[in-house]
């Protein structure tokens, strides 16, 4: 109910999942009188959506800590509420950030051994899989070393299970490569992470720049969710000028006009791959449960990809998985390896 | 001497400078007997550049503290000491950032009333001119909210000189627009910069995020060094993604090869528009004297570019405008707008 384009496009983005993944239903979460008219116009929906109705609606505009007292009643709640039933194997929200992540950590509660979730999203990148993944992007702006580490595991597991990457290679976001570059706690994470990379199941890097995200080096880049968010806001920034630039050069002269349209299938493909709209889906890491956070701006195409992303989360047991890493890595101190069996899950 | 292309990049560059400005000389500093024949290939560069042999070199590798104790006879330093010398009214590096941000605080001292001084770099935007300003792009990894608040003088400051605008509108980085969102020092600093924008001769935007940087609506975005380094080299990052899938997209059919051919002029004026050559040149600011840093990648036209920018504000009298700026407006606590004159001389 929250995001920007309002129900019609989460409607109408469940009706396009629906066609692409014919085993999975959907409980939709908000006004009753509002939602069963729109899901009543696909076809395709019929038998395959439960309409709960909610009265409340949670808006951009909400601080997270009055949703956490006041959230109940709430469509954004119900559906967060509907994961910890175990109703729902995932939630997707195109809602407010910092309230669905609020919600989450209330009711789902996180992982044990976690100490702050966070927000991983996919980066388009030179790597066959096409996506690179980068977290915190904004679960919270602090992390320290431990955190860091933290995500470096999260970060290995989701590249495991979401991209299918049996070793994925991590790398730790700072202003240089050299060792002696950074602030305090990207030393010590440097060294927290270079101790798990054995049992972790993943390579670790060391440290790696803002210009190596889309790098083919690089499957996972870990940093705070501070820098994060500003780094994917600032390349979703660049990519809209870039474009924008270019579809001022394709109308500048009567040759760049023909030229545009002989190259028109070309930059299609180019597109899609750069789209965010198909890029669409940020993973919250480190509950008791799926949640993504769909772009507030999410249309049909975007919500469908945050679904599609969420389909194959929960099929996996990704959750589980996850969880299992995260306690055999252990606390700083304490051994890592003890009691884990190195190939056991690819989780 | 320390650019990754060595010192033929820049004399080529110098040879251009040198074109563009028949009224500017330069002063050269590394081993005579490699940059004289260098110097003597280039007409243009008959009786305007004078070398001076410095035996030893800066290497990108050198720690910054390092060179601090042990630079001196190097040819970074000796560039820096004729500034201090006032022989040159603006020094020009591409080698090693942090070497020339701590020979240039050593030598040529903090402006009286600058904490820490901040590298400002030009970023291509939506705006007339072209460019934003966004600083702290790496001078140092931390700012409290009282540096901050100086950036956005500085900021405003370069801004007025360098890009000629007359009420420069300066905008906060963080991660979401609200008041309540990001670190504490940005909520301080929020509220320090909003009390000196009128004095200060700037319009104060509050927050901005990532996607505002290369926006129409802001002309200097102010940060911390290490976030503004990873936003900077994150949009680098993400531009020479799409460059590269553009390229791929050209070559990929026949209809696409010939389109190529048909928007090569209008391709290129957008590539004029990005290439980071031509937006080549950090400027350190909050210092006694003009330094550039340019890129070390720097080739001849991205050096000639950060020449033009040293001369340009060589010739406004930049620093002693700036450091009247920072005095006027005063630290925390203290009443900003004591004895100074509004209107006085749009520095």
């Amino acid at each position: 109910m929250g995001g920007d384009r309002g129900p019609a496009a989460v409607v109408a983005g469940l009706s396009l999942s629906a066609a692409h993944y014919p085993d999975i239903g959907f409980i939709l979460h908000g006004p009753h009188s509002e939602l069963a008219p729109l899901v009543a116009r696909r076809r395709n929906l019929a038998g395959r959506c439960d309409v709960r109705h909610a009265e409340r609606v949670v808006t951009m505009h909400d601080k997270p800590s009055h949703v956490m007292r006041n959230g109940e009643g709430t469509s954004m709640w119900a559906a967060i509420e509907a994961v910890r039933n175990a109703e729902a194997q995932a939630a997707v929200s195109c809602g407010n950030t910092g309230a669905l992540m609020a919600v989450s950590m209330l009711r789902l509660r996180k992982l044990e051994g976690v100490k702050r979730p966070a927000i991983a999203c996919l980066w388009p990148s030179r790597n066959p899989a096409g996506f690179n993944i980068m977290l915190d992007v904004g679960a919270d702006i602090r992390a320290d070393a431990c955190d860091l580490m933290q995500y470096a595991l999260m970060g290995a597991s989701y590249a495991r299970n979401g991209l299918g990457l049996e070793r994925p290679r991590i790398g730790l976001l700072n202003v240089g490569t050299e060792q002696h570059k950074g602030r305090p706690e990207l030393k010590e994470a440097n060294e927290l992470i270079a101790e798990r990379a054995g049992t972790g199941g993943f390579d670790y890097l060391g440290f790696v720049e803002g210009g190596d995200i889309p790098s083919l080096e690089v499957d996972v880049i870990v940093t705070d969710g501070f820098t994060g968010n500003v780094a994917l806001k600032t390349g979703e920034g660049t990519a809209g000028l870039i474009a924008e630039l270019l579809r001022g050069a394709f109308k500048a002269t009567p040759l760049s006009r023909i030229a545009a349209v002989l190259a028109l299938s070309s930059l299609k493909r180019l597109n899609r791959k750069i789209d965010p709209r198909r890029v669409n889906g940020g993973v919250f890491l480190g509950l008791n449960g799926t949640v993504i956070k769909s772009h507030g701006s999410a249309d049909a195409t975007g919500v469908a990809a945050a679904v599609g992303l969420a389909a194959k989360l929960a099929r996996g047991g990704f959750v589980q998985r996850l969880a299992a890493r995260v306690a055999s890595a252990g606390l700083p101190g304490q051994d890592a390896a003890t009691g884990e069996n190195k190939n056991s899950d690819g989780s």
